[in-house]
């Protein structure tokens, strides 16, 4: 096995913010959904609950409304959405840790697929109307992220410091 | 490009807490650190501080002592330290959320190059402890985890929930 393919994927995947139109199918979700499985949880205590929305269900354009990237939103042909379960969490830092993990997984997986996804963290910030347009509770479920996925209209774009910016300590 | 071996990276990664004791490269751990390196973050903040401590240095043991894992640092080659710099954190939950994306960008990596790693976050309960040792200020840097990388002596096991398990409505 050569390590190239992954660190590629690591390197090279990027926030896409358009999309084609072109459908997505269902067994692609579910293989991206199968990354999100994997991902590692503190005690393995696998606190993640995933809902996806297509664009033919209702919730799909309230769920639009509730982020200021609504046109992202719009653009895109699946949204996973991502939860805590909180009768599975157990530490607040290290359970969202776990959730960064497991979308990280999930968008590595989309961009490996050829699929482009955005990591809609504020939407988290309107956490409390998302849960009630999906008629969840917020005493069961924590609403972590919404991940758009669909087709890339663009390339994306990133910038990172260089690692030495990075090191606490020169290596 | 086959999505095959980064979606096989993502499935078949494991915990690995057993060491061959072979000594891990430079050049393997700067591949580890450049794919946290690029793991996203909220707004883009790379808020992400490295720390790489390898077995001749005094505070390798010191930092062995900080987990209830000691033999499982003390087999690994190589620890990688994570901390978030708090001059660029800017909210709790989803910088703990980012930082858990950049673990699992760099155990990922690790995988994909043969290695194996644990992320220690037990550890993270003697976070004063840790910068304490290290002699870095609370103020400055919160403390995430500490990542062990070695050759692996053993294959590593991992159970998970069937995916139906996860979703919160079936797909």
């Amino acid at each position: 096995m050569t390590a190239d393919p992954v660190l590629n994927a690591i390197r090279d995947r990027r926030s896409i913010r358009k999309y084609t139109g072109d459908p997505v199918s269902d067994d692609a979700v579910r293989a991206i959904l199968e990354a999100g499985r994997w991902a590692p949880s503190g005690m393995n205590n696998q606190p993640f609950r995933f809902l996806v929305l297509r664009k033919s269900d209702p919730r799909f354009e309230a769920l639009a409304g509730l982020t200021k990237y609504t046109h992202i939103v719009r653009g895109c042909d699946a949204m996973i959405a991502l939860f805590l379960d909180k009768k599975a969490t157990y530490h607040e830092q290290k359970d969202h840790q776990s959730a960064g993990g497991c979308v990280q997984s999930m968008m590595l997986a989309a961009h490996a697929m050829g699929l482009g996804t955005v990591w809609l963290g504020q939407m988290m910030n309107n956490a409390p109307q998302v849960l009630e347009a999906l008629k969840l509770a917020g005493d069961d479920y924590e609403f972590i992220t919404v991940l758009t996925v669909g087709h890339p209209a663009e390339p994306g774009t990133a910038n990172r410091k260089p690692l030495e910016e990075y090191m606490l300590e020169a290596f």
